[in-house]
């Protein structure tokens, strides 16, 4: 056993004890410590298609992972079942206290959805949920482009590890990169 | 005693019990495990002079705080001896796997800076250092500029509060914003 793995046992820290909850209609709670978990990364205005449309103003994702899950993926370079990401969305300012160009985040959450994994309850093994200012949440159906776009480009079991730099490396060295996103980074660089 | 403070008992957690480290010539070394800690925010190019130079390229900025002293803050809107916090730099990228625009944050961390509170150690209690890759960094001079812009400026203790969108609201409910902040605040509202 890894001396990391005595010192800081999974499970003994009251964060890593997060599971995803459910109400009795399959509607998910949300979890509202997410800001605790670990942080995983940030984008300003990211978009998958060519011509998004302009929003009129910026905004940042930040991504959180629960603590748990993260402490299985440096082990194994994998997720376990209910494993829980949530994409925070922040409107962005500009101008404002000292601050003078360049973009800082505001109090503004303009949505939170969770990316969760429970083989059992989810046909893809995955399930999206999109909370707006509620508690709960009804899953996203599972003919949405979202399942099918993390299923043909996410680096990891349908995760978008290619965006978070601390997590990338150790999937390279685990060899759990999907067969889709090896072939695509081939052929990115042979452009 | 509240419910939270016996659930999570500040210090039980491994996280919780990080304590800023020197050398015997009084250099800081390196928290390695600040990935872990709470994550405050991200700006995008953010700059507080108003004809800044381009860079030629974006950059990312995430502020992280020790877990204790965060624990703390939600208590009191204040600081105790020993909050650490970080500012992690990261090349930005745009075009890459799947995306198209905005951008995202690289595994290219192109600095890493510390604000450390310590009422003994350093005259106006707390002390910047520089790590470039290195584990150990020696402090900032206090006739930096860094040190009078976050008195002049900084919203709660010389911390740029009003930056971190989670903690704002705190500090004005524990009545802890600065005699500076509050005057420049009142200023911005005028204009």
């Amino acid at each position: 056993m890894a001396l990391a793995s005595i010192l800081y046992p999974v499970g003994d820290s009251p964060a890593h004890g997060y599971k995803p909850e459910f109400t009795s209609e399959g509607q998910m709670k949300l979890p509202e410590d997410y800001r605790s978990w670990i942080y995983l990364s940030t984008g300003l205005d990211m978009s998958y298609t060519a011509n998004a449309m302009p929003m009129g103003h910026h905004m940042f994702d930040n991504v959180f992972v629960d603590p748990g899950a993260y402490a299985e993926f440096l082990k194994t370079g994998t997720w376990p079942d209910g494993t829980t990401f949530m994409l925070e969305a922040r409107m962005a300012l500009s101008k404002g206290s000292i601050n003078q160009s360049g973009n800082y985040q505001s109090d503004n959450v303009m949505g939170r959805e969770v990316h969760v994994k429970d083989s059992k309850r989810f046909k893809s093994g995955w399930g999206f949920f999109a909370f707006d200012d509620d508690k709960t949440a009804t899953m996203i159906p599972e003919k949405a482009s979202c399942y099918s776009c993390h299923q043909q480009h996410a680096a990891v079991d349908t995760t978008f590890v290619q965006f978070y730099p601390t997590l990338l490396p150790i999937a390279k060295v685990k060899g759990t990169l999907s067969v889709s996103y090896q072939k695509e980074s081939k052929e990115d660089t042979k452009e």
